[in-house]
């Protein structure tokens, strides 16, 4: 038995105390990773996303706003949009969940400096906020609907918290705390209703909570959701405010705010164990589920408010904003720590490939900020945005990625991303266990697991069972066992030696995935996934057809093939399907006759990773697949 | 033969001297509508509609800014939108035109006092936009790219051509005149490009050299066409400066914007005969019509930038802005002057009664500014928006509607639209023949065309037989004829005696129309449509099944039937196709299975008009219905 702290470093979300929680976090630093298909995305984010985003955030002025509100700049004017400051936050938030993973004196000297720009841009009330900074005070806090001022103090927060988290050092949570002390004294908890156009700061509070152990951030946090529907936000449904958050009942309005609103709540849920909250989150959690989340884990459907649609509004030309995967994903990782269910898990795994991965390059430093799922060629990644959120959500989520690897619970470990790794877990006794992990995902389903436990121990080992996987076969040592499986994973209990070994070998079949039959863009259209991975087809594998007349007929056998080469290593996907002969002359509308089935030729499809598409010369893409007739 | 000049009274778009115009307008004033369908419409737009805007432009402030410009209200702020001014002109227009048909005192009167306004609010350079006339004046022509001060004007001066077409009154034109000439001093042509973000001055000024005779107007129109490209819009594609408009190719960019920049060039081809700009217009239309319209006519797919969408993008949840659908017919009736190419009126008419009309509640009085091809029942009409370009687009359109029944060609008359009405023609000899044509439409094939020529006399009469048109049995009295067809239309050449009489009768067998295949929201889907008319299903008619479950076979019968009492009176089309059986708790996204076809049962479909949707109480509609399996 160690002595060392149960404590994990640099957990996400640190449910280490949360009385509602079944899980528990194992930190961002005790995960080490070295996947194959990981660590070079890792290495990428920390070696060219984050500087790149640094010098994004120092050319566009965000980081000159910060001087010039520290008075280090007199007659400068502010640069960029009113919520810029969030662009440098998240920054720091991915720069300190870096340092968490890698001792990098680049990045750490870069991110004390920031912290320093941002004391000295706090004034001595605590407000922190350079587009109120300094020509805009008399107009702080007259906008909430408008003005991000509470949002941008969120990002604040969060990036104070994984700072500490990460490093230890108390100097960004100090900033945080005062700034969040200055909206406690303005909009205070039973007292003034304060909520923010931009959901983020409530879900930060919660955590501002967990690290310090300070009450006042909880009732904050809980106030901030309970002022939902008191007219704060003039009542607008796009922005949440159409009713008490405790009578919402239908997912609704901007993507990225409605769940970070969600996400808080759940937070709050494993904080408080509230009922009345919990049941609201799981009703807005199956509508989400079940009526408007694409295949990729995508989710807002819609270009007009970057919104949600109606039930079943899953348009090819979804608006799929990168933030919003994002945050579907913070929604369901708080969901699974509260029930270890692994539906919640699924919906991060496929979130994190298909919804998140897209938003980048394969060169790390261009991004999407919508996500479509057919596209003529005309959408790109950029290096940019005037609205940059999503560049810096991709860059600190894949920097707090080992933090999202492993859970423990009184029961044990599970493992929750299969993602090769070394890593040293505290169970809840308080003795720790080496886990040594390598795997062939995405590619291959194939894990293999070796514990060291410091001297042998009961305890249970939760192998998630993806709804993608095939047969699962599971040896212990050369045995082969079949686990108890509950809830999406396999449990094996037993008394763990150290060296013990798991392999568990999954089959990936291909699958053609079809749409509730109320989806009017999923009819008669399938989309073809392997494993976690949504697949796409794109023009620069189709020399012979357009990739639009390409047809299924449904029962298709699907070659995997690893292409090492293309698009930095992936499996690429081969069937036989059809062709369309298509006269482009004929009209666009014109009387359908049953009888006349459209001429069409065999052809060669090739389908790749959707993760990876745009990599190439442009062209048209798409995710799903006419059935034939 | 009659001594009378052969001027129409209050042409539309008057090609009556226009060297390269195959078609010659009649004009609104010489024809009377009695039809059971329009007239109401036309009646109601005159004395619902139109006051009410006037009313809407007073509330909303739009007019008091002129008052403001002409300085009878100091201190005054101004109000709503920098375009807010082209409401006015918009309205003032539609007042314009509706005093061609009908002599109504108080819209004249109403009319002269807002024309007074306009004169009050001109400066004696002749500049007038009231958004920079009191406290933005060092603004003015600062920013063509947004501010839309040639936009306005062109709107001014579509009014002033109507208002001096239909009362011979010059008051407004003047004003026109002097603001066109005020633009043409500040962006000289061949000297200063000047175009503007939003197009409309073009078209303008066109109809202002025909109204004129002053070739000045044509020039500069010529210029601003010309002016595209040259980077005075920064070379944006969305405002249509990405390429000279002489080498554009594709239709892209603000829909609206579009339509009127080409509606323009079609404009400039009559004039000049311009054989680039003609291919230009040409290529332009087959891009539009074969890729870009939807089944209703309307265009823009967008919600993004309002704007059209990649070829084949022809989604559910489409933009298909009514001003937009206005535009498109804008510019198929040019290109129908110039050629007599039934497809052009077949064009006007798809748009006219499923791209326009839905824009206009029964009640006359509230509008769609998007016109979705499905819903689940929050998109409702409004009384006005903040940028109210769609109601009075539709009032000044129905207003010159009966400008659009018949054209005359060197040939003799020509009907465009079937509505009923009694018409005073002057053919190109300048004899005079009066018509009465009666007719079924849109709800019965039957027309009835009396002619009263002064004397006997050699001339041919066009009808069009729409796509839409089944069998077409023609009589001319008692005999039954078979005339020649020519794009689209049958040619009835004769010497027509005083009291002929032509009976046309089509059957207009229900379609179901299917989608080029490259359409991907358009796979193994329908629409219905009965002669002009576009159908849609609507919950109210299904109480058994949900709207989104209902599924054809593609080889139904439908039934029609009048239901005097239902939506003002239509024609309700029906048949028994299937509803699935659908168990709601299915996951979203699953395995497509192909041996198991969906369950359904027998299920009564009943469809209504698409341009009477949302008049009843909130609910789901689909204009297209997928076909099994």
């Amino acid at each position: 038995m160690t002595t060392e702290t149960s404590s994990p470093h640099a957990p996400v979300v640190d449910t280490t105390r949360s009385p509602y929680a079944r899980l528990r976090p194992v930190g961002v630093g005790d995960v080490e990773v070295h996947d194959a298909f990981w660590q070079p995305r890792l290495d990428r984010n920390r070696e060219q996303t984050i500087p790149a985003q640094h010098e994004q955030c120092e050319t566009t002025g965000a980081l000159t706003n910060f001087r010039r509100a520290a008075g280090h700049t007199p007659g400068e004017p502010f640069h960029g949009m009113y919520y810029s400051d969030s662009d440098v936050y998240k920054w720091a938030e991915a720069a300190s969940w870096s340092l968490a993973s890698t001792d990098d004196r680049a990045v750490a000297e870069r991110l004390a400096e920031v912290i320093r720009l941002f004391e000295a841009a706090q004034d001595g009330e605590g407000y922190l906020n350079t587009y109120f900074s300094v020509d805009r005070v008399a107009e702080r806090w007259t906008d909430l609907v408008v003005r991000h001022e509470m949002y941008c103090i969120g990002h604040l927060t969060q990036a104070a918290v994984a700072h500490f988290r990460a490093t230890g050092s108390r100097a960004l949570l100090d900033v945080a705390e005062r700034a969040c002390g200055h909206i406690e004294a303005r909009f205070a908890p039973g007292d003034v209703p304060g909520t923010c156009g931009h959901p983020c700061l409530e879900m930060a509070l919660v955590e501002l909570y967990r690290a310090t152990g300070d009450e006042r951030w909880l009732r904050l946090a809980v106030w901030q959701l309970d002022s939902r529907g008191m007219g704060v936000l003039n009542g607008s449904e796009y922005l949440l405010d159409h009713a008490r958050l405790r009578d919402q009942s239908f997912v609704t309005g901007h993507a990225v705010r409605a769940l970070y609103l969600y996400a808080a709540a759940a937070d709050v849920v494993l904080e408080t164990g509230d009922e009345e909250l919990s049941a609201v989150v799981d009703r807005l959690w199956a509508d989400l589920s079940r009526h408007k989340t694409a295949v990729t884990g995508g989710v807002g459907a819609r270009w007009d408010g970057e919104a949600f649609g109606d039930a079943y509004e899953l348009p090819d030309r979804a608006y799929n904003e990168t933030c919003a995967a994002i945050a579907h994903i913070f929604l369901a990782w708080r969901l699974l720590l509260r029930t270890g269910d692994g539906a919640y898990r699924d919906a991060v795994e496929t979130a994190l490939y298909n919804g998140v991965l897209p938003g980048l390059s394969q060169s790390g430093t261009e991004f999407f900020y919508q996500n479509p799922l057919a596209d003529e060629g005309r959408h790109r990644r950029s290096p940019w945005f005037t609205c940059a959120c999503c560049p810096p959500n991709i860059a600190r989520l894949l920097a707090s990625l080992p933090g999202y690897v492993y859970t423990t619970s009184d029961e044990g470990l599970w493992v929750q991303l299969y993602v090769g790794n070394s890593a040293r877990v505290r169970l809840p006794d308080g003795s720790s266990v080496g886990v040594e992990l390598s795997c062939g995902l995405p590619w291959e389903g194939t894990v293999q697991l070796r514990l060291t436990p410091v001297e042998a121990r009961e305890f249970s080992v939760f192998l998630p069972v993806p709804a993608w996987a095939g047969e699962a076969t599971v040896r212990v040592g050369e045995e082969v066992v079949t686990p108890e499986r509950r809830s999406g994973y396999l449990v094996l209990t037993r008394t763990w030696q150290p060296g013990d070994e798991v392999r568990l070998d999954f089959t990936m079949p291909v699958r053609q995935i079809g749409t509730h039959p109320r989806v009017a863009a999923g009819h008669r259209r399938v989309a073809v996934t392997r494993g976690p991975l949504v697949y796409c087809v794109e023009q620069s594998d189709h020399a012979d057809a357009a990739v639009a007349d390409l047809r299924l007929a449904g029962e298709e056998t699907w070659r995997p093939e690893f292409a090492a080469d293309l698009l930095g290593g992936v499996v690429t996907l081969h069937t036989t399907g059809s062709a369309l002969k298509v006269d482009e002359d004929e009209p666009l509308h014109r009387p359908y006759v049953p009888a006349e089935p459209l001429p069409t030729r065999p052809a060669e499809i090739t389908a790749v990773p959707y993760y990876a598409w745009a990599n190439r010369e442009a062209g048209p893409m798409r995710v799903f697949l006419p059935l034939l007739p």
